[in-house]
């Protein structure tokens, strides 16, 4: 029984990319409307970063900056739901399913809430989970530091996953 | 049996308060004598509210926000321990049970050692959890950033739970 | 079954410190060839003390500062790996067995790639787990706030954990 449960991991992500003008503010895979947006080599998807390098992390297979450089020019402007989808299905090829996905985004502005299901679904699809195995929080810091300066975008996540089937 | 572990949740939270004159100050439940307080619509729990966000989070259930407006009049000065309660019972209706709850409070000052026993307790009640499922650590930062100038408060937490029973 | 899984744990960890002249910089027990190093009442290793504490955590026994006084002079300068694998044999007297342990480093300079196999190998001998159950993710703070300007290093950990053989 407990040599069953030897078989789960516990993975955690942390990313932070500055708020600029002239780029789309893309989370969660979906396209925010926003005078500023993450400035990145990829798309600056902060959320889908934070949830790849969990799934990495639970999987003991490095971080995203490992296998998708970010002075490599195919990864320029890349779409980060192709890399976390890419990083899932290397992992389900090492015998690891997710269980389950939390997260927060740490944004002083623009508002996130009405963009909040849409980001939801999106993570969901991506991650091939229910609505009800994936969870997004968002809030303010509070006017504090760089974030509350919104001068940047932070998400962190933490996954659930099991090994061998 | 897999499928059995499928069943297990985790989730995380993060929150940060400033520290301002003429409030209160109430960590895990429990007022700290100090100078200065945590600003918020409520109490200003930071640690209760990163619990309560984990626990949310495990459970797919959104975010504190969306559950307690902080423009609502009902939650101006809430107890935190009372949302806390509300989302447990929330989560466990629709299945979900607490297995365990670790958090960080960083905290330049005032000092949390002689207080950390107390909360400890009152975190172990609210959660419904024996002593031994509950932890709360503490820390400076080391003088750094807003945090280090005791301009704020932060709190970090994990949750794991089950769902069905 | 959900009783046998109510045996599982998880725990988080935090921690900075400051990177001045004058000291070595040692990260997951591993000497990083550096001008600066990290400020400390032991070696500072920012690493292994998040990961301390998220073991600590899980077990619910308190933090690193509960059981390594920064004031007391026998941890002056102390070996970090010395005190984790203290804390996961006073973990283990209480039936607790760590699972897996995943970890983020934020670190804006030097650069971490060339010592990224030494640390993952030294955390998983120091935790008692295979390779392929230890993680370790670096990353710059894209140049924001204290840990871009290279004034600290941060360190998260997560860990799993479960109770009784
Ligand atoms: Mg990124
Ligand atoms: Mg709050
Ligand atoms: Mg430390």
């Amino acid at each position: 029984m407990t040599d069953n449960m030897t078989r789960l991991r516990v993975g955690q992500g942390y990313d932070v990319h500055r708020l600029v003008e002239g780029r789309k503010l893309i989370l969660g895979g979906v396209h925010i409307p926003s005078e500023l947006g993450l400035l990145g080599h990829s798309d600056a998807d902060a959320l889908l970063h934070a949830v790849t390098d969990a799934v990495l992390g639970a999987c003991a297979m490095g971080d995203i900056g490992t296998h998708f450089s970010d002075t490599d020019p195919q990864f320029e402007g890349a779409d980060s739901g192709l890399l976390l989808k890419n990083v899932i299905e290397k992992a389900r090829v090492k015998g690891f399913k997710l269980l389950n996905v939390d997260s927060t985004l740490i944004c002083q502005s623009p508002k996130l809430a009405p963009h909040m299901a849409a980001m939801h679904q999106s993570l969901s699809t991506l991650c091939g989970l229910p609505l009800d195995a994936v969870n997004i929080k968002a809030k303010t810091n509070e006017k504090l530091g760089y974030l509350g300066r919104k001068e940047a975008i932070e998400a962190q996540a933490v996954v659930l996953m099991v090994k061998g089937a």
